[in-house]
């Protein structure tokens, strides 16, 4: 279609990375383009971390999961909403700041579109990225580490370099699974994860050397048959989010 | 840079479209755009209601709040945060779904990060959008208009069509106000935010004819000294979301 397009679907997660620094000129490209990704209302409710000390990477990693593409990686950049900013530029102005599930909603996504664009960006100057949604697995520390203060939370990290591998894109959902027309469909989506599973399924096996036997359904089972991150909430409550 | 940088650099918001429809490839480089974006462990929790049908149309326009190029641009794409789809893979291996503020906040980003390469792939084929965060107005009457089921919430609706307007985009907040190096900084962002003030009142006066006088902060807390959307905990329990 044209070479942004290209560009777009052609994305895979890269999880090995040469130590290349990255240029102030790329970072500043990379932040540029997740600054200019639309904002709800031009609240603009989120903050990039760069995380540029090798200690914090260190203890980052460690606390991801002893991932070393976040530690080794050119650039890594830690997503965070914040709704602290806005607060201040509130009470600033003599108001009382309100917030509930809404602003939790708003500053999450604005997070991801700012991040999504840092990582088109990246990937344009031939650079690999990885989300390390990781990061929620300690949650409280990699806040303390960090710093945040109240109102803000670490939504993902995005590891950022120069690919030290070539993997191909993951198949997808086919498109009767995800997209629907006026009406959502059940029915439609369900035929569509069953056509998935047996693309999977091969995807999974070529990848295992054959040893693996699963497909994409037993995948999200063996995931969501018990709680993930169950601490989330009391988390983002002493972080002082109202999720009411 | 680069031409993609480019593009996400001079990205703005569109209001004012012609009436000239999308093609169906213009459709299908969207739509596989945004299903390449990453997604959290593969996931791939969200869905996307293409609303083709004007009636929709027309009826999602007015729960939005009448506005216009809801209704009028070429394509209108509903974003939707999906765990139906990923209890339903559970269940059919005969496993019990968890979910909880962690599993809300996967399926919120990822209909983020897809929304986001969606609208990149849209500009990049010289075409507009705008975010339409306010079908979250009448959220519970836009679910039942596009029958959402269960573990089903649109997130934000996404227009798209040929600009029949030229807005210059709108500043950003100053990278110090946004951007920390290795631990959050807030006198930092609050010193940014009075920068950032000074350039948004010029900002707000040239385009208002000098009749505003106000700022960033003073829009923001205009905003935020009330609740916004107060239902959406409401609507979230009653579809069936946990958030604890």
């Amino acid at each position: 279609m044209n070479p942004v397009i290209d560009l777009l679907k052609s994305h895979r997660s890269i999880r090995k990375f040469t130590s290349q620094a990255l240029s102030p000129e790329q970072i500043d490209a990379i932040v540029t383009s997740a600054q200019a990704a639309s904002t709800s209302s031009n609240v603009q409710a989120y903050s990039i971390i760069a995380v540029t000390e090798p200690a914090i990477r260190l203890e980052l990693a460690r606390l991801a999961g002893s991932q070393a593409y976040v530690e080794q990686s050119g650039l890594f950049l830690v997503f965070c909403a914040d709704l602290h900013r806005i607060r201040q530029a509130t009470e600033q102005q003599g108001e009382t700041f309100h917030q509930n599930t809404e602003s939790f909603i708003v500053a999450t996504v604005d997070a991801a579109l700012a991040a999504q664009n840092a990582a088109v960006a990246a990937e344009s100057m031939g650079l690999g990225v990885c989300y390390i949604g990781s990061i929620r697995n300690e949650i409280d520390s990699v806040s303390r580490l960090l710093r945040l203060p109240e109102l803000v939370y670490p939504v993902f990290g995005l590891t950022i370099g120069v690919p030290d591998q070539a993997p191909s894109p993951r198949p997808r959902l086919p498109k009767q699974a995800v997209v629907h027309e006026n009406t959502y469909k059940p029915e439609q989506a369900a035929a569509g994860v069953q056509a998935y599973d047996e693309v999977m399924s091969e995807y999974y096996q070529t990848r295992a050397g054959g040893k693996a036997v699963t497909n994409w359904s037993r995948s999200i089972a063996d995931k969501y048959r018990k709680p993930v991150r169950a601490h989330m909430r009391s988390f983002l409550d002493a972080q002082g989010f109202r999720l009411d």
